[in-house]
């Protein structure tokens, strides 16, 4: 696929005319509650919604069915009780309804008999030419697009570029909270649900072909349809990163993957052996999979696993060394020269060995840009890992209490920063080595969010961040390694 | 020990009379960020700063040298260049002070010259009878006696129980920040740099004999004198629990220890069988150490391994129930008695089996008193793992918008949701079994404050929750293993 707007997920993510079915005036209502998230967000489409009794919604007109509204919407969303559900299908059919979100759950997670419901549904959207997501999905956002069907307010950054393909409709949805942490957010993020018709080998193809996501994110409980998922992974993935979270290989985690979408799971092993013959980077934890998405989305391929832990204070630098080791990262010892290099910056109580540790320093300069830049030219290195906590607090503590050759207000003090952080930034960019930032503090702090929005990953602490740089050498030895495949023309596991 | 005044820590964590040798007027130096921050946080006993030349240090009166201080200082904390260090500790003790604090560096962990060095300091102290912490450490935290030596002004919990000791002076200080985004903090915290003379054994026997301390925390690099810490550790872990990180058992790790402390450390297999031995529960990261001290801090012991999920969205359900798997616990099938009991409250499109899923409710009793009560009470379950995020941010948009029987006011919202907190903490505290709770949502949504406040802890992921609740069982074996041994008189390892 070279572009999105040849897949039946371009019009359910770009919708116009949309009918929402199941919304009401009453707030412990699911439909009201989207409905109401979708007016919130300021959707530029005609919205109709679709009560028996109800005159407005929300302050809409409202539609006793969708057969009454007065155009054929281009997207239907279906948030009714099961038993209706392929009903209201039938009737979005006959209105001429092409594409279909269907919310409602009760199908096949819930036994045999969802089973042979979920099966009907299927029929009568292939009777009419239908495409569905769903059911027992929490539908689809699209910030772009200002669209978001899903239970809560989209309040992460509107320049995402984390395409998110989920089984847990929860994975889209309440986890814009987390990515705010990090002023994160979704290219686009589709709940898939149960697949009866639009599955995840889809979705990948889809967000495969989006020039917003940088990086695919997944929530996999189990595959319905091995095949396609291997054979569209490998295929996207040689240019774009995917990392997954999977938790049917567990007998825990599989109980509670098929009670919830119905999803057949199978073991860590062969979960595993499937991930690396698709180039994808398994993640253990969901903090994991965006801790993975931010690194994989932003920083460049690594050629080897050399790594630098650049510090501050001994003991994050010894933690991210520690979880270095454990991602299958080398820290080497530095060149003659590079020490060298590094002797005008780092002071005596310091380290030149690797971790090169600062100690103690009020030269937010030589943190900053200088020992980057000599870290970035080494060429016998593959990666930086940064701790920093520039302690801010303390100089607005002591300004006017204390001298400072370097400024006098805190205004002065914030410019400074700023440019730093600024000049930090040009400069790892321009470096083409994979460079990630870790820090106790959030984005509340000035200097954080503005190295954030530069393109700077700050993870929450320095074994994150390590654990990030050993999924960008996993990616990047499985990406050199499907393509050279590619090239010779002899796929893997043929 | 049976209380903590007899502990040459006792002074040095609640000193009266304090000289800080080594602080100025300039920004640049360490001490005077260490003298402003004693200052700042409202340190009730005198200061006393030490300066050959300024006459005022910070605004207070100074002194050219800590004999012209005109009382005995009970207190001295050294921060000056490495060369004069054994001078000034010399002058300490011709003046009478017997606890010091040593922060400047430079000895063991730079070579052969400053082990030497180390040396003397020691011999020095034994011939006037001090006793001290460091070199090369960062000081102390004790918030009881708002005393706060260290580099970063304390800003978490006034109320904290977690007892640190720490070859890094990071994870007291910069720790500050990590603690308050959930509302915990220290009860105190000990640098213990060097250890040259009080060492990690000493502080744990201190610690361990705190009441406001509830939980002890360890970062290890490498142990100085293994069998005074596996005395004492096995002594204080049968009554208090005690979490180790320990960076020491990796290459990278261990050289990364040896240039920051001049550590000496072994591999994790030998590692891991001393913490056994000493009934303390391995971290492998320091957000982990904080998660494993909050639940072990906060929760009772563990029966057995048999745990329950509830859950009101799958994704985070089925993320907890694998993490819960691979740290050791088990999902059992619920009892028909308990799942006839739950039938009232969780919906057809529900589970009932574990991890138990509500998929969509608004009826918050039933999730935070109702189902809680029954899995509480369900005496083949022996611990709860607890997912919310309630969507309170839809509901206050829909507030005035759709109807509602429970409230119509936002003030009327946020006290139901209050008195809920209240009910479930006091019902999860009055139960005797283990109960954590995960949210993305952090302290700044009110009722996961609330209920932080109350002492249930939310963990940030549902994962991080499965994984403390691990710790709890290893914990509770270990604990109880020690206890029997100890009254059979059978030492193990003997």
């Amino acid at each position: 696929m070279k572009t999105i707007e040849g897949s039946p997920l371009y019009r359910i993510m770009h919708p116009n005319r949309l009918a929402v079915i199941g919304a009401s005036n009453s707030m412990v209502n699911m439909g009201t509650t989207i409905l109401g998230n979708i007016m919130a967000f300021d959707f530029k489409g005609e919205v109709y919604p679709v009560h028996p009794r109800l005159e407005k919604v929300l302050g809409l007109k409202a539609y006793a069915s969708v057969k009454e509204v007065p155009t054929v919407p281009d997207l239907a969303l279906i948030v009714v009780p099961t038993k209706i559900v392929a009903q209201v299908l039938q009737e979005c059919g006959e209105k001429g309804v092409r594409h279909v979100i269907i919310v409602s759950g009760g199908f096949r997670e819930s036994g045999e008999e969802g089973k042979r419901s979920e099966q009907e549904l299927l029929e009568i959207a292939k009777h009419y030419g239908i495409r569905f997501t769903g059911p027992n999905c929490i539908g689809v956002v699209n910030p772009g697009h200002r669209f978001n069907t899903t239970m809560f307010h989209y309040n992460a950054s509107m320049e995402g570029f984390i395409g998110m393909i989920s089984q847990s409709g929860s994975f889209i949805t309440q986890i814009f909270i987390h990515l705010d942490k990090f002023g994160l957010g979704f290219s686009q993020g589709i709940s898939v649900g149960n697949q009866a018709d639009i599955d995840i080998a889809a979705c990948i193809q889809y967000l495969g072909a989006c020039e917003r996501t940088k990086v695919i994110g997944l929530y996999i409980e189990g595959l319905s349809n091995p095949d396609d998922f291997i054979q569209t992974s490998r295929e996207v993935s040689k240019n774009k990163p995917i990392v997954a979270m999977y938790v049917g290989g567990t007998k825990a985690g599989s109980r509670a993957g098929r009670s919830h979408t119905g999803a057949l799971s199978a073991s860590d092993d062969i979960y595993n052996g499937v991930f690396r013959q698709c180039g994808i980077v398994r993640a253990y934890s969901l903090e994991e999979l965006f801790d993975f998405c931010w690194a994989l989305g932003t920083q460049p391929l690594m050629k080897g696993n050399q790594v630098a832990v650049f510090t501050h204070s001994g003991g994050p630098g010894a933690t991210a060394a520690d979880a270095a080791d454990r991602a299958g990262l080398e820290l080497p010892s530095l060149s003659v020269n590079t020490q060298k290099k590094l002797h005008n910056y780092v002071p005596r109580t310091g380290s030149l060995s690797n971790p090169i540790d600062m100690t103690f320093t009020r030269d937010f300069e030589d943190i900053m840009v200088h020992i980057p830049r000599i870290l970035l030219e080494d060429d016998e290195l593959d990666g930086i890992l940064m701790y920093f906590l520039l302690n801010t607090d303390n100089f607005k503590r002591l300004l006017g209490k204390a001298e400072s050759a370097l400024f006098q207000t805190l205004e002065e003090f914030e410019m400074y920063l700023i440019q730093l952080c600024t000049r930090f930034a040009k400069q790892a960019k321009s470096s083409n080595k994979p460079l990630l930032g870790s820090s106790f503090l959030q984005r509340n702090e000035r200097f954080i969010r503005e190295l954030e929005d530069l393109g700077i990953p700050i993870l929450p602490s320095p074994e994150r961040s390590a654990k990030a740089m050993g999924a960008l050498y996993r990616n990047s030895v499985m990406r050199n390694a499907l393509n050279l495949e590619a090239r010779k023309g002899r796929p893997q596991g043929a």
